[in-house]
């Protein structure tokens, strides 16, 4: 089947480097407990299975999913709030010596809406300078908790240096919000919103089916390598570094593998090539919050 | 299997036109943003993610929905609020270029029960002028967001003049309510009861399976095939745009195809097919809203 | 594989009729819009969706599902708010003339927790009194509304003289209940937790898979046939009436036929069964809520 | 596939008896309507469903359970409010005569966030004296009701003697939270986040698809097996007493069966290995409840 657009899109067509179709980011967010903590920031009742349930994350997930990564040969991007590096030392130097990306995930995942400006400058300062202390590098990305971002956030992004956001769905490849780089995420190939599960009452949905997401994982892949798109997984480490999910993920990456024009990326490489190639400037948007439209109502009296 | 009722309906046959045993309504509601903005009407967060997986919609996902109908040389209807078209005015004569109907939709996707009787009226006049302004055309059917109607609007449907209103679910195949057609949709085959997903918190359910969505939509039409019915399949810009949904959509459009007496038109056709053929009246009811039975409840004191 | 018990459960097993091993009742709940109108009972909006998505039912969905059984030439039990007989009075007359058993099922499909149990006498009595009046015959079975019963509610249906009631689940079998024929239903063989969709708001759930809710239909079929029990399936017009949910019924229906040892019969054909074979009185269990336990708790100053 | 880890873990592998790659416990909650009496511990509405399904365990469920491990010859854990084994006298000695153990769950299925310590004591040592009378035995192991834990519970357990508890999730082997053999579960592997359905309007989601929850209880003993882990599967008499539930443990035991090198075991055998064996205070980890983080968090005033 032939993919020419009858009818164009305003939007000319995402440009891979030489011999690439598409670009596929295999990305962690190793949350373990910050999460958890953050929702119960005021107090933390005296019981134990929830947090027992995220610290399988850093005892064991996060090890089956550097070493899945090393079965494939894949380098991702793995995004640690600074707590979690904080109280798990041998993480950082982990996740560096399997040649993986680290980048910023705010301090103890705030929450953005729950959070003031200051407090994420707070946040994304005192990461940087514990990330830098523990590992000698300076992370160039940062992917915010649970995925908001606001004009401040951005603000701030770019004048601490960094190279690129991931949080963003606007389109799904690379792009510019007020001129810096986005790679966009998509909830669809989050595991979160699927195979999260606490216990305790929490739990707003019960599991949902490994086949019917890989299923659905699959399908968003091959159409977006189609399409000429940009594949963002995000998984986490006491979620997918579970042992039934680590199968899915196989499947998972065996289709990737097999795609000999997808170019299997991690985020610093995508944003570095996308700033230095005729992409750049082409999907620039304005981080623009619209207007509430409840003034211009019709039928209304506003006197 | 013989399909004949051994006990009758007190309604009659269907009937379609000569050759044709059922019809195929393929719509697509562009929503985009205007729902979130009318949810957050009277003042939007200074935040970008919910804004940016909306705009997904007009930047990619419409494109994507327009050049899939030219594949497979379907015409569909596509309604569209006010508002969406203000604000991307590139929108209407991109879906007009390809052939098809464009309906109306609220001005902000006005949630009915949200919304006064004479802000329906604003909202219906100012997006009918706006459509006229943009496109050169007056639109001719309309489909309420949220798929509700009131006596008033139905009224007011008439009052303007239009032909059709697409937004109940009474019968599967026309009929008409108050005399005005009525081109049924129903829930268990529109997209977003399935496939939205916003974050941040304002998910009632996780996404559901690509695949037995799919097997549902197409049990759906084979059987409405079989019964002689309407299958009005729903859309969105920013849901079915993604890039899995599309894969989705051809697995639907090919078995749609695979039907030579399937009638495949736009809501305007078959409003028009249905005025000026035999069924015309035969299925008229009603724009009954039932008295509250509370007053009659047993064993009550009603002093 | 032997299915024989090395553990004795302390129930005997329960006899059929010579020749066969386990019944299938088919069951209809012709609730149309009757639970919309209790949930609204103080004031209905003066909106149509909610109306016309149930009121397909009697208009086309309640035809389909008689047409299926006779193409089957099942007989099934359906169950009838007496508001919707007597607002659709060709209902009744068309239940009985396919050959189907019909019982009583409140008359403004009371829910038990907000009735008073004068409420429920006269809901029935006034039901009873209708359907004498509409069909001649005076119904024998109750399934109360959302499948919830109370003392009171019991020892109404013993003073009227009902053969039956078919609203618990204490048993997959045949049992009683002070000495009161039940006739179990159970929430996993029915349509509604899993394809009730109303829009508006309303909707605890999405539509879920009906091929996996096949599946799931079809194991405890087979199983129940397997254990020697009693299938009650049950369904609703406005639900189940929808094209593709009679393309499941006929799968299951298919694997019911299959069965040349399954009882197929009505709730009024087991219960006269029940009453006049050896298993009467083995399986009577009393009426019994049990104590709240609050008093009882440990380490609790009960001064 | 070749499974070593380029990144180590910090923690070692899980050594097995000789001969044996992983463990399944097969444990069954014996709640039956025990659950349900606590959350109405004030009053107990004078409505008989919600009770009568719940009694559907004792009566038919547990037998049929029983029965299942009989044909397997498995022999598992079973876990016994106190408040069941009062009221259903027969209970304890079944499991007995199918040679299985019997663990404590609380009198009344007290949940943890809503006991106090005293409660708690008061309620593990009454039915562990109820334990001994009925049945001559002392057990043994703990499961807390609804897998909560709290460093009181943890020292009353060991000043008990008690050998184990099972109710984390730390770990997917055995381990030690303050010198307390861990035996941990996975909510992934229990019936009742997926199958519980009571009706009443208690319920928050609908029944999962046998089908695929079976998919994905295979995939984690498959994988569980491969990384050397311990597989709890957790199933109640009530839930997956139910006829279909049947078949699918029929599936899920057919696979451990297959495996020559799995250990099934009862978790007083897994504690009692572990005991003994080399993994002792390898794993062991602190009853530690995480500080809030609140008075850390940036950019706050904390005066």
């Amino acid at each position: 089947m032939t993919d020419h657009l009858t009818i164009k899109s305003p939007w000319p067509a995402y440009e891979w480097p030489e011999g690439k179709q598409s670009a596929a980011l295999l990305s962690v967010d190793v949350d373990a407990h910050s999460p958890f903590l953050w929702s119960l920031r005021d107090g933390v009742p005296d019981r134990l299975a929830g947090i027992e349930i995220r610290r399988f994350g850093p005892r064991t997930g996060l090890y089956r999913l550097l070493d899945l990564f090393a079965r494939y040969g894949f380098k991702g991007s793995f995004y640690v709030p600074g707590f979690v590096a904080e109280t798990n030392p041998e993480i950082l130097p982990a996740i560096l010596e399997g040649g993986h990306e680290i980048g910023l995930h705010g301090y103890f995942h705030e929450i953005v809406a729950e959070a003031s400006d200051a407090e994420f400058t707070g946040a994304l300062e005192a990461s940087m300078e514990l990330f830098v202390k523990q590992t000698g590098q300076t992370p160039v990305g940062f992917r915010s908790p649970a995925w908001e971002l606001t004009p401040h956030m951005l603000a701030e992004i770019k004048r601490l240096g960094l190279a690129y956001d991931s949080s963003l769905s606007g389109f799904d490849h690379p792009y510019e919000v007020d001129g810096l780089v986005e790679l966009p995420v998509q909830w669809a190939v989050d595991d979160a919103i699927f195979f999260k599960f606490e216990g305790g009452g929490r739990d707003k949905w019960p599991l949902q089916s490994g086949r019917t997401v890989l299923d659905d994982w699959l399908r968003e892949w091959r159409m977006l390598h189609r399409y000429g798109g940009m594949f963002t997984l995000t998984v986490h480490d006491w979620i997918s570094g579970r042992a039934q999910r680590i199968a899915l993920l196989e499947e998972m990456f065996d289709a990737i593998r097999a795609e000999n024009t997808a170019w299997v990326a991690t985020a610093r490489e995508i944003a570095a090539f996308h700033a230095g190639s005729a992409n750049k400037g082409r999907f620039n948007v304005p981080a623009h919050v619209p207007d509430a439209i409840g003034h211009r109502r019709f039928g209304q009296t506003h006197g």
